[in-house]
């Protein structure tokens, strides 16, 4: 089968990638051809598999055509900009995370009735915005409080109406934050969860700019690539028409995240992180979502790697740090 | 005050300006003129008000800009396709019902800082799809199950998001079902519900397609009009960012409609109604909300005209069949 990953070069495309590459296969049927895309150049993957690296823009209305031309079976959508880029550039946002979006639609139903791609998308919690319930359910509004959300939520309305009306086969996953992001920190506002355990773990200071109360909905990247996998091979009979899907996590607050990196790597590594409040960030994260209920998703088969926070820094130091770290 | 009424040839849109050039003014300010745009000529209204009829393609990006570029104080967004032609007409209805209004907020946006108009949007119940709960609160999400409704919640989201960038201030309402309907039936499926009661009071005959005992949810165009008015001139703060809004409404099933036809105008006119099941009308108002629990609209001071289904008929008689009926 041909796989079209669209923002292979980001963390978890190439994570994706990665996992794709190992397990040679998808379901049940082999991969014999992949397409990655990124507005910056793809690393090619060390594989026997054909793959072409396509540089170019998502949102050029050109970009989509000739690469769902080519008819890929499986349709990665994981192109965006992140949240905090989206808030501070209004129509930048847009035309990649919303008018990219029609644009590979639009392509993918311009190929012609007898092509019914799996598009699987990467939506976001942030699609939700404050006040909410103890536990956010399947059936709660999308009301977002940022830009970011508001493309996110548009995209998943598209998906579920393209799909009704048969023009391919679309899931849309919304991720939970991702911990422990690793590499670099980029413009999310979110970064301060991952910062906290990933610096300290490599013997740097990171900055808590919350307060340790602070409750928040994670998932690893191991889990994230799990989803999207998963959302690529399941029988989408049992979705019926809402096609976009809250992914499982686990909730924790910025003490139990800090009270499990003791646990797992000790007071040396705790005692790297600096309190200095910032009220920007205290503001934005106030209208985060804290905890869900994702019953129709674990009925659907979606299943995370880890069941604790200290698994989810376990992952971190097995998966990114080859089982060691700066005690 | 200058006010812009987009869509003004329609039912809605016809009523809404006959109501504000007797009235003379919108909450507490004079209206000292008004625009009417329509893609068919719109009739200009007896007044003495300065009228401007304006007859273009809204979805035509070039519509907006001079509209907007005059700066009308409230700009009133009525215009749209109905639900059976945007689901008919796919690329049609995305290309007015979405890029349309895209065009629009772009184009109040692109006016500058200093303008920051009231932006009413008529969005729909469309914009929820079954399974429903009992009554549809104001938590419970948007999943249309029509392109119509997917459009619709859309632009709720968008201005939404324009809003609480201060781009301006955006209110959305979701107009129950208007019952009744006066005028030639159009391309919506929800048609049935108007035509049973109006024409039979004008002595003809109408076709019933589904059961009696389907509810639904119904207000008056004299009740739509004042929440339009109500929308225009409220206090927005109240509302938060959240900006939109399921109506009040009267939910009844089509048994409680013809009862209430028989109680106002006899045996003899409710006798015109025949019983001509049609499956596929059947399927699709499945589908349809059935009944809500409006708590914010009604907190925020929206209010119905009518109590009872009794009332909505006659306010149908008075306000189209100069108190008069075939009976």
């Amino acid at each position: 089968m041909h796989i079209l990953v669209l923002g292979a070069a980001g963390m978890v495309g190439r994570k994706l990638v990665e996992r794709l590459v190992r397990d040679g296969r998808l379901g049940k049927r082999d991969i014999t051809r992949m397409t990655l895309q990124d507005v910056v150049a793809s690393q090619p993957p060390k594989t026997s598999i054909p793959v072409k690296v396509v540089t170019s823009d998502f949102a050029d209305p050109g970009t989509a055509a000739p690469l769902v031309a080519e008819r890929p079976d499986v349709i990665f959508h994981l192109a965006a900009i992140v949240s905090g880029e989206a808030e501070a550039e209004f129509d930048k946002g847009y035309r990649i995370n919303l008018d990219g979006t029609r644009h590979l639609i639009d392509a993918i139903r311009a190929v012609g009735d007898d092509y019914k791609p799996r598009l699987v998308f990467t939506s976001s919690i942030a699609v939700f915005g404050a006040p909410f319930p103890d536990k956010i359910g399947d059936e709660f509004l999308s009301a977002p409080l940022t830009s970011y959300g508001t493309q996110k939520a548009i995209c998943e309305l598209l998906i579920s109406d393209y799909t009704r009306k048969g023009m391919f086969d679309g899931v849309s996953i919304r991720l939970p934050t991702i911990c422990v992001r690793p590499g670099a920190p980029n413009k999310a506002a979110s970064g301060f969860f991952s910062n906290i355990i990933r610096e300290p773990l490599a013997g740097k200071e990171a900055v808590l700019p919350v307060s340790e109360d602070v409750m928040h909905w994670h998932a690893t990247p191991r889990s994230a690539v799990g989803f999207l996998i998963h959302a690529a091979t399941m029988d989408t009979a049992a979705m019926g028409p809402r096609r976009a899907l809250s992914m499982p996590g686990l909730a924790a607050t910025v003490g139990e995240q800090i009270a499990a990196l003791e646990r797992v790597a000790g007071k040396n590594v705790v005692a790297r992180i600096k309190r200095e409040p910032d009220q920007t960030i205290i503001g934005i994260v106030s209208g985060w979502p804290r905890n869900f209920a994702t019953d129709r998703a674990l009925k659907l088969g979606f299943t995370t790697a880890e069941k604790t926070f200290d698994d989810i820094i376990r992952i971190h130091i097995e998966d990114e740090l080859g089982g060691k770290f700066v005690g």
